[in-house]
């Protein structure tokens, strides 16, 4: 018996479920475009095998391993490095039993989804990952890394993956990316500016980001004028490296769009060190405005990703560090905080900014009002805790009736677990048709229409939204 | 092939969906009741011929032009005049032309279904819009337009409306509506009494508009006392011209019920054009309760739409004005904000107080736990964004388990786009009959109870709530 | 025709229905488990016949009249005394009457779901309430309250409750808890500690409660640790009655760890009388973290009920006082709030912190995320207005996709109306799977995983949960 249903996600009732998956069939066989992740290009630079199924499945997954520390396994126990480099459990099989004990607490949620999904889709995998069967698929997936047709590239190919972005800090050199363009594979990898570090004052070692932003530059960002020079070069940089996209990490959507003297004082505050917290949002809003105005010029498409409360609990972050699971997202308002931006670039037709959000009230009452007015607004799908199919679900319900499909920027799977992104795809084209074929034998929709949306939501919309 | 589907927005399921259309026909037929909207007394005055199908289907029509506007057509191109009277197109057919090109955008949204119908049922179309159709179709509409069977009163009468509200505005002298009485049709359409030009200090021109209402009322509106009395004598001269109602715009949901002397003291601060952005709130808050007291004299029912951030835009405010597309909603509290005004009239089983949002999180946890104990409390249907099959489904969902059905106040449809009265009613009586066939399908509701709530829904609760 | 559909809540679609039906039938027999309510302990004491079908279906159940009220009754009408001791409806009768009269209002809730379940499972009536059936049915009730069957007692085992929880506030001395104890009557019935009266210092009484709670422990509760002293041998002497879990009703999730210092200040402040509402809030925050350390060393359950607005009415505060159903959720955030506690004692494997909501906006963006890593933290289920069948699937469908099944407490009914307790459980078993065949049909959960979390949701979570 397979591990996932080969109808899962579509809807019951037979006419909806056979419409649901008419549409599906037309679009599974389309390519992924990738246009917003976190891979690491040093895999498909290299080429090397994944380490052991600990380490493609469990250590770096967030998802994964917050679950299981909810219900009181230590984060050591599952080989997550503390950050004074204590010992934690260096197992990996060891590592797999632990969560395989625990694979129950998945019940339900998307991650199981896309674990089965790996399981059976990437390795063939036909059992049910538990106690009693954790050595045996161990044992299977380790024999598949050892092969050739488990390497990144290979898996790459395999995943049909016409598009691939990954996400890289100001300051990186993008080596990796260099070394995939010079190595004559045929995979395209591109970059993603994403400028955290030197735009966000509250970042470990902003300042002397800063000093190391000038160096990479040759820019005095000692100044406003060079540091905003700074970008401009850095912005091409990452051009030649395929990006065609900026990022921007958050925490509240403020945007600000002060006079240029104003600007240049904000910025000198905060290279100094000596700034409030509300003169450190200030700048990150400053920051957005002026990426804004770049984009305009360079015609990079602008991604924010706001509303992420970062690090929530004090222990976990003095132990681990970031990004291990303890990010918690709060009330976001976009409605005030987006509109000196707006008022600068939101009328420009040829600019796109994508709006991410983890405060799901406001995609009906925020996000789809906003991109169904502004020309330069796009809608990015449900992110983190939403790119699910009840998040797919609430995310077309809420913003459709306002802002239509063509406001919105198709799919990101936005992850660091590679053999997922297959699985990610398959549910948000799923879970896409399924509502497609609601809409449908409901009279909202022609049916005509609904397989041309259908391709746009799985392929079109995202190449546009990111200029690709 | 029909443009709308006779089975549209009801459950697809064969039981669910007899029963829904079995419900459905039930009130198809009942007259339309339209306590709220925003039609133009003129047309029922004069009777003239509507000017062009761009003049009835884009030009006004907010909904429409801002999803043009969202994806890159100007303004300007669609004829919304410019504040500064610069030049805008000015050939109707062009601007259908660029509307039914652009007409995919609109798939999935209310507008689709909204236009559909009155392609369909008001004109007899049966081709889908889009650019290879946009001439005949304008044509065959323009042919309809010229016809006597086309004028307002001939679709009036054809509509089934029993009755029509508009609004004006406190200083407006009614005189179409008189007009109206005066002619011998036997249409009826009433007006509602909406004073906010004199009521909220950040309204342009305010202290002019005193002076005028003093000098309308023959009252001295310099004092708090001539105000007040103003107001008393307006509300009577609207209650002559039909009016039942009274309907207040204001961007928050804040009441207010201050001692006599510090409501004096406010009053001369803000026509002295003096006073903070709090002072304004503070005084718009006070008036929610005046006017609440005044409608317990006069029997007037007080609607409050709270939440709308108005011209959002402060380019498109310069260029075209107010109305255009780029009004945004926000969160808004109730809870807090309405408490003074129900501890002076919230028990009075008498008074009938219609509250709007556009904020669906305060549906289940604000709104329908206020309405479901004050007497005084009614909610109004789905507005603006939520008027659709999603945003109904949603507002019945959050909203009967706590207050029910008859803490509610039926139907409006809230439009100046006159030909969609039909098709907006249309889908609040289809998806009030989805909704209550699902509770009778599962067990929640009898279904001889069902056709009983179906009546109330389309057409008694309205006429209830609004003293009709 | 019987009063409830044996379907009810159950998917209408074949597949789905059986399944739901399936796995109902599983779980239908379970016994109950109520860890959480406020029925009177003195029922099971001392056993008396409940005294009339008013009493027992409309005067004490908040849900009931405050439906009534919203249409213009009276509360006086409905029997509900005054704070002042003036006349109200003193005749059962009439009073039932004037509620069978309404009953209409109910349609759609789930107050008419637990009446016609107490109507037709408790008493067996087969008449739908209303004007014409009242008498029949308050005789007919009556006549069975007279006979022993349907003393307390008898309707507890026959409600088949294997453990019923009440609350009681901090200076009880639970006599009723031990003449049941010591009355060799096998049911079991808890206690609950519940010290907002010694614990918040805007309750009525504060400084003569904590006096009163120093007499009753021999601690000196003018000190900070003779206060924190008293609060330990209280709690011990509740456990001695069968407590598992402590209870705090706050007005926001505010919680707060202070350097001992500042604590003991801010004791002395508080009980002095002259404090602000920030004072007795930090206050409050500051007592949520120390009873969690006690729960860390008593192992006592600790349940945080945020976000009510208390006695909004003004003047039904004054006249009937508190719980007349004039409380109104408000906007609660949880993310800020509940970290100082989640700093302190948040990753404590063996501590239960259930968090329970009126704001559902926080289910998925704040507490399922919360939830889904804090090893101390569970979600209490739907709450008051949302222990419902929407209520549950909104709740299911917004927290599942996070935080699985495992991180949540399973049902509490929460109420002081025993009749409806073997319907309010029933409704969430319904509802619950109702939510897991259609993940089972969806192709999201195994079928025979979903009959193990049929009976974790219906039994075995709360047993967990409340250390039972």
């Amino acid at each position: 018996m397979p591990l996932t249903d080969p109808n899962r996600l579509f809807p019951v009732e037979a006419r909806q479920r056979d419409l649901a998956r008419a549409l599906y069939d037309s679009v599974a066989a389309l390519p992924i475009i990738s246009p917003h992740g976190h891979c690491d290009p040093i895999w498909f630079a290299q080429n090397a095998r994944f380490p052991n199924p600990a380490e493609l499945f469990v250590v770096p997954d967030h998802y994964v391993f917050r679950m299981l520390v909810s219900q009181g396994v230590p984060l050591g126990d599952l080989g997550v490095a503390r950050v004074d480099g204590g010992a934690v459990e260096a197992d990996p099989r060891v590592i797999f039993r632990r969560f395989a004990k625990q694979y129950k607490l998945f019940r339900g949620t998307p991650s199981a989804l896309w674990l089965d999904h790996s399981f059976e889709h990437v390795f063939g995998i036909d059992q049910v990952l538990g106690e009693a069967t954790a050595d045996a698929i161990y044992d299977h997936i380790e024999g598949c890394l050892a092969t050739d047709a488990y390497r990144p590239r290979a898996l790459f190919e395999r995943f049909n993956i016409e598009l691939l972005a990954t996400t890289e800090g100001a300051l990186d050199d993008l080596r990796w990316h260099a070394e995939i363009a010079q190595s004559g594979w045929g995979g395209r990898v591109v970059t993603t500016y994403r400028p955290d570090a030197v735009v966000d004052p509250d970042f470990e070692g902003f300042a002397q980001n800063i000093a190391e932003f000038g160096a990479l530059t040759g820019e005095d960002t000692t100044t406003w004028a060079g540091y905003l020079a700074a970008h401009v070069k850095r912005r091409a940089f990452f051009r030649e490296h395929g990006a065609t996209a900026t990022d921007h990490g958050h925490p509240s959507a403020v945007t600000a769009d002060l006079p240029r003297a104003e600007a240049e004082a904000l910025f000198a505050k905060v290279v100094s060190g000596v700034f409030t917290p509300q003169e450190a949002e200030l700048f990150r809003g400053q920051m957005l405005t002026e990426m804004a105005r770049m984009s305009l010029a360079d015609g990079m498409t602008l991604q924010i990703h706001a509303g992420s409360r970062r690090n929530h609990s004090a222990g976990v972050f003095a132990q681990f560090g970031r990004d291990k699971g303890f990010d918690i997202p709060g009330r976001t308002d976009y409605v005030a905080a987006l509109k000196p931006m707006l008022d600068a670039v939101g009328m420009e037709p040829d600019l796109t900014i994508i709006l991410f959000t983890l405060d799901e009230t406001a995609y009906g009452r925020e996000l789809a009002p906003l991109a169904g007015a502004y020309p330069a607004l796009k809608l990015g799908p449900p992110w983190w805790f939403f790119d699910s199919y009840e998040g797919i679900k609430r995310f077309r319900e809420a913003t459709t009736e306002t802002c239509g499909f063509y406001n919105t920027a198709g799919f990101n799977d936005d992850t660091r677990a590679f053999c997922s992104i297959p699985a990610r795809h398959d549910v948000s084209r799923r879970s896409d048709c399924a509502y497609l074929s609601e809409l449908v034998t409901t009279g909202r929709l022609r049916e005509g229409d609904a397989f041309e949306v259908a391709h746009d939501l799985a392929y079109g919309l995202a190449k546009t939204a990111y200029h690709l």
